[in-house]
């Protein structure tokens, strides 16, 4: 059995809400300095540290003992020390050290570890079995995160709503017009008008929204192109790129990362990175002011309902975020069907084997 | 399908508890000036809003498109435009414009609006079937609000309890003997020894308080008569009289509207309404900081109960209040029975038409 | 049937969690002054208060009438009357007065009263049938309170944890090694190599921690012993011995009370008394600003789990505690099995009578 697998819950809940095989950025790599970062992902209490070369390791939050957040003891060496008695765990989750009595450790004295990946500038953690964990497979981001030399910044904002409802948010840009009307809206008057285009390449699914010859307030007319694509579960990289009507758009895009990263059922992490500010000027930050306010009140609204039951209409502009919503679910979907096969072909071998005997 | 009734969901609960087909009064009318009132009635989140011509309209709080609350949205003409996505309905919930994209509008895409009539300096919403809402079945409270030139004060009181435990407080009195002591009591000296009579009038119930020949403090002696008349399903409306002892009562009488709107299974609001101030001389408002703070604790306690299933011990004087909560329940009763049966019939005839066919 | 027994319910829950035919230490003899007390005990709303002369009274908070609260009522003589309807109930819970109306008192009419002592300075209820309640069954803990002349520090402190929790806390004294580090550790420095042995006196059972030829820090060599006897369900009694090294150890212990009383299923009571203050030169409190927290923090993690659900790793040092909860529950059991018993001795005597009949 997988170290510490014992000890996650049913209580933590959201099985049909979240892909376990896959990679989940959790945190910027700026946000993990010295201490013990604690985060809730996808339910689950995870916490983040780094050992001594500074490589980050990942493991669920609670010890096995008493059942105390390891978050409230501290690191040790390349260690993780429970505040309450003591019981040490290394990266992978195993105990090492019981500090107290005649120091026994119990077999089952293990914390389940998280596969961790430190990947473009963030901290990436594997939720799946340990064995699949590829980090070939986190998506390539490097076209989003400049090199080390240049500026990047970096944010954290805390959702109160389902990841997908801030990821809907992402694939249908043309809110902005209305939500955004005082802050990012004057920047791209073309989107009321504009349809947005849908392309698949593999799971990742992109939005385009072409805007052509817009007048953008100074006489000046301009060719635009606003693409936003999702990686799975929950990776939107952005790009903007203009040039004058007429003119072929070239690679002087603006490029942002927007991550939004399950915490619950009814909350996220929103990691935000740009290589530009993008806020110059506003008195609003249309993030924290304008979308997390209006995410929380959707979810607010929808109650204790699953989103299709709520029966929503659908707009055409709805179509990218409606496309990544049921790729997700297919991903899931056939996630849970492979565990199911793999749970009855080790029943099968079990009956099998006694039938020998 | 009547707009938008795909939207409601089973997450507002409350079925047993409230009556469909029925005028609720939802805000005094001067509550309702320039923007959108958002108010939860009945566990259902309402907006309510003027159009042009001053005539007030309410409709199901949230877009059917992603869920925003509506009233995060603005008042454009006659019309409420969603705050996310800009779709604008009308007042009868009807989706008149998708300002985005190609403007495509799907037939889905409405909001459940309810019947809405401005009468007796308050606005009333039908919770039922929209043909059956009969503007004259608004109860008469010509009596209990002065004409327009007459002063009346109005409150608005959040209470943390379910609608019939206010009603309750409203049908026996009696309670201001200790809950009032040093506010309303001094008034009515009599109430400790008074008897509830109840009398009824078709579906509505009146509570009479006769204090003879009562002692009010200075020498004199008075007879005093408090009546509060229930009218389905949450109007009190309270009559005080008192004139010399011997004399008959006369139309001089204290008139006021005690109105408790359900807002969910544990909270309510209070409309009250009155021709005279009545706390001249108190340094406590007894509803706010007397009635209300006991009916929220006795909610707390009752928990998650059913108030039958605590198995309330019955005095005399709750006689009217018990009775109003009979003839409640019966018509919750009726109109359940009612639907099942229209529901039973179309089914019968969806049967039919096929074994035709 | 036993006053106001009907109007407990299932929404104050926790049948499996607390033992019923138990004296439950509910306050110390000193928070029981002069007004009503009023107390959540094992999920149950109690209000506690002194009659004329002195006696303690205990009964459900809750009038059987319309559900109020009769902590919010006062004290008239020996009796509670209700804040909202005036009706008054003596200490065993008998309505023995209603003022309103002509008096009349409906044979339901009562609350439920709980035996009540007061002993050792602690007030003590009883939940169990009053049949049983045998003041003699108290346990003796004249040894851990002083004479009346005597100081006695006494303190309240609420817990955001179930009272196993806590009482898991006190039989591993181990623990403070880590998380007392800077407050309690440096007193006893022979507690991180110490372990745990257990005894049994019937019910009752103890944790003995002996720490020889301990360095205390001045050099100068003791011999200590920690000793913690757990008495059903909640109250831990500590004494502390220490000697220079080699001599015997005496009767100068310091002793201490360490007392949790369920609240809820997630909280409790703790009640502390000693002879001493034991927090000199301490800038924390430790178990206020130590223990408290990471008990609660180990509640959260926890989540609606039970404890042995989650599978805790068993350490040596956990022994006492273990033992604490294998009896509470075999406790509960059996007084769950001898209610069945009683329950089908009384359904086989209906049946039988029928029978004849």
């Amino acid at each position: 059995m997988e170290p510490g697998k014992v000890h996650s819950s049913k209580s933590y809940g959201g099985e049909d809400a979240y892909l376990r095989s896959a990679w989940y950025p959790v945190a910027w790599s700026s946000e993990l300095v010295d201490g013990i970062l604690p985060r809730r992902i996808a339910g689950e209490p995870v916490l983040l540290y780094r050992q001594k070369n500074g490589t980050p390791a990942a493991m669920f939050d609670r010890c096995p003992h008493r059942f105390a957040p390891l978050s409230r003891g501290c690191i040790v060496g390349d260690y993780i020390r429970c505040g309450y008695h003591g019981l040490t765990f290394d990266a992978k989750g195993g105990c090492i050290a019981n500090p107290l009595g005649e120091g026994y450790i119990p077999e089952t004295a293990s914390v389940r570890a998280f596969p961790t990946e430190e990947k473009f500038g963030l901290v990436w953690i594997w939720r799946g079995d340990h064995e699949k964990a590829e980090p070939k497979n986190i998506p390539d981001l490097s076209a989003f995160v400049p090199g080390p030399t240049a500026e990047f910044k970096t944010a954290y904002i805390h959702v109160r709503a389902d990841y997908r409802l801030a990821i809907d948010n992402l694939m249908d840009l043309s809110h902005s017009v209305f939500l955004h009307a005082e802050t990012l809206a004057p920047v791209t008057p073309g989107l009321r008008d504009a349809v947005v285009r849908v392309s698949r390449n593999g799971e990742r699914i992109k939005a385009t929204i072409e805007m052509k010859n817009i007048d953008i307030g100074d006489g000046e007319r301009r060719d635009q192109q606003l693409d936003t694509e999702w990686f799975a579960p929950g990776v939107v990289a952005l790009t903007f790129a203009q040039v004058p009507h007429g003119e072929l758009l070239g690679n002087e895009a603006i490029h942002a990362l927007h991550i939004i990263t399950p915490e619950t059922e009814r909350s996220s992490h929103y990691l935000f990175g740009s290589t530009v500010d993008g806020r110059e000027g506003m008195t609003r930050d249309p993030f924290v002011d304008e979308d997390e306010p209006m995410l929380a009140a959707c979810q607010e609204r929808m109650g204790e309902e699953d989103f299709w039951s709520l029966r929503p209409v659908i707009l055409p502009n709805d179509a990218a975020a409606i496309q990544v919503r049921r790729q997700l679910e297919k991903m899931i979907r056939n996630e849970q069907a492979s565990q199911s096969l793999v749970a009855s072909a080790r029943l099968l071998n079990v009956i099998n084997q006694r039938s020998i005997e």
